[in-house]
């Protein structure tokens, strides 16, 4: 068996056997099989496809590459989310501590961003003296304690996933369904999710661009889940237009805190509550309405955001010694009408620009960077209104604020929740 | 311009800018672009195509990464040949003579061989001390004074394709017209090819499997070619069984020589004529008809073989003290019926592991390994025939000798050249 050989096969759009995929995952591990062998793989699976079976053999090697976390201790009523990923999607922050403080324990394991997308990890980081790096005794003794923690992945979970992850990114191969499913389910099978609510972001700002692709994708994770004696809703989300106001690290906090609060309402909101449904019905075992009324109740009453204090304390973080101290800049408009797109990846792309996010690894990030989008769709602008407030310590002469349209006529509104697949 | 944004344009089947094209190969050579991300988009080139105005960017750009070679103080009684590569294909050493003698000049840079194919440069180093090493002064004269030399190309002539030819080697991406074309044609432009004779094999000895990407690579080929001032005449012949009865260096020597003696006729013979005349009819400027008959003449009276002997000597080639120390097997059937295939690719394969060729560009290559081929299609064979015979150093005990096909009825004999494209 060699690697040039499997290359050819999946070229000509061939079936992998399960001891190909075996081969590839194995020696790329350690060294034998090289990045640019893998990622000439990579592309013909990009363009090729998988099919199930393949999906599946390529989900189950990538999960033996690693250590997998036992979550059994901490009894039946637990559930995870997970979202593809997307600009300005906070809703970790607001949905954890709200579907806690409903008696659904949330063990959760987080990454940074890369890209133009933001990654939870970097949110709570933003957080000075947030600890993300809990051993997985205090990481589960925590989730007993108050029914909540969010860490980083330890590096020896699904390391064959960081290994490939790492290069898809740096090679134009990561929007493929079989590559995405296999990747996500991959870790939470590894880090012991039964419970799970995939947010499947589609749009411009999403790596999923078209519905199609989307419920493929759903269907697919669906079927591994099944296989694992997961429970799995998923939900297909806008990414066409950012989630929320606020894209960056602590401004998305400050969101966050405006929502836990009942400062603020709208599709983030909206959004939050639907996921957090989801995952108390799955976790406590009951019906949608009866769940959606637990949860409506918690935020309103504020027990939500008692829950996201006592967990940003349990890990040491402290929110009173947030900074922001970026310059802020106005974006006003020359021109007048209804304002009609809002393009969330060239949203993200600037936010990154300005120190939100990291282009390569290595990149630091400035917490305090970002962006406040200050109109809704379908607002009318008049020249001269502010559009969106940039928060940077960054040269901005260079960049490019083409990022809003404004037409003559308002638009249906977008479609918040496209689809849930069950 | 980035390199993700333009392997993601290629992946979704987008057509390249010329100066995104530069880019790649500019940024590729200087080692700003990665192998891992040259490979993923040469997989997306593979299978996503390139037209027309992407393939003359690309060799425009492959081009000017190197030297020029000029072959004007030649004149313009001067011609090449190319072959895409194939098993047993020793055409280069018996044309190149044969073409030289009917005073049309020959001034050849070759390559090694890699994988299952061998290369002109390998089978003249088999002959102790030929030098295939001149710089570009002794190269010209030497073909001034006896009308043909050849060498291996220098390091600085289109390095960009010697860079992006061995990742394609490794990664799987070799079997592409538009590389294969941009590769071959900006090698032949840069060293100074005005008329040029294209030999591409077809079968599955081959880089080219079918007809149909046969004919398509021809006219990319001779469309590159005219835009380039070159004529070109494009044969596309069979390589679904071996070129001739021995592979294997110092066997293909032997065989090349036993042809310009007029000691061996068959299809090589043929091929090497028909070959050696569009040459002279090119480099002549006269009929077919008129070239044929120096050529046959040349042949027949030993004027070829007298060239032959010249130019090695030209090069310090002493064919005198060629050694085949190898051990001989003879390979029997254990089976009766009519030879009706013999696979030329596993052949090649085999031949390789026997040590005549290189796996990996470090390998040495054991010049007195090969195989020779006893029988030819169509034979009647009985049980204990000897079919091949095998020279190695080798242990053979692990190797593969499934090659050759046995059936109760002839078949009709293979067709030697499929079609002339000019």
């Amino acid at each position: 068996m060699n690697i040039i050989d499997i290359i050819t096969k999946k070229k000509n759009n061939e079936v992998l056997t399960d001891e190909e995929i075996k081969f590839v995952i194995t020696n790329y591990l350690n060294d034998n099989i090289k990045d640019y062998q893998m990622s000439s793989l990579l592309m013909a699976i990009v363009l090729n496809g998988m099919n199930e079976y393949e999906i599946d053999s390529l989900t189950k090697y990538m999960l033996e590459s690693g250590d997998r976390i036992d979550l059994s201790p901490l009894g039946t009523k637990v559930a995870d989310k997970h979202s593809t990923g997307g600009v300005g999607d906070k809703t970790t922050l607001i949905v954890s501590p709200l579907v806690a403080s409903c008696g659904v324990k949330v063990a959760k394991m987080s990454g940074h961003g890369l890209g133009h997308t933001g990654g939870t990890i970097d949110k709570l980081e933003a957080i000075p003296g947030f600890n993300t790096n809990l051993s997985e005794e205090e990481f589960l003794n925590q989730v007993k304690n108050i029914g909540l923690s969010i860490i980083t992945s330890s590096k020896n979970l699904v390391p064959a996933d960081k290994k490939i992850y790492a290069l898809r990114d740096v090679t134009g191969t990561v929007e493929s369904p079989a590559l995405i499913a296999s990747s996500i389910m991959s870790k939470k099978i590894a880090s012991g999710s039964h419970n799970l609510v995939l947010d499947i972001k589609v749009g411009s700002g999403a790596l999923i661009k078209d519905l199609k692709t989307a419920e493929e994708l759903a269907n697919i994770m669906i079927k591994i889940g099944k296989k694992n004696n997961m429970n799995i809703i998923c939900l297909l989300t806008n990414m066409d237009i950012p989630l929320g106001n606020n894209i960056g690290n602590i401004l998305e906090v400050e969101e966050a805190i405006a929502i836990l609060t009942n400062k603020k309402d709208g599709p983030l909101q909206k959004l939050c509550i639907t996921i957090a449904t989801y995952m108390v019905s799955l976790g406590l075992n009951i019906s949608y309405e009866e769940a959606e009324k637990q949860v409506l109740d918690n935020l309103k009453t504020g027990k939500a955001y008692t829950k996201f204090l006592e967990f940003i304390k349990a890990q040491h973080g402290d929110l009173s010694k947030m900074v922001k101290n970026a310059q802020v800049y106005q974006v006003k408009t020359n021109k007048q009408g209804y304002l009609t797109n809002i393009d969330a990846y060239k949203l993200g792309r600037l936010s990154m620009e300005l120190g939100a996010g990291r282009e390569n690894k290595e990149d630091t990030i400035d917490y305090s960077a970002g962006i406040i989008v200050n109109k809704k769709i379908n607002d009318y602008l008049n020249v001269g209104d502010v559009v969106y407030t940039i928060y940077t310590n960054k040269d901005i002469n260079n960049l490019n604020f083409d990022i809003f349209t404004l037409s003559n006529e308002p638009i249906n509104a977008p479609q918040l929740i496209h689809e849930i697949i069950k």
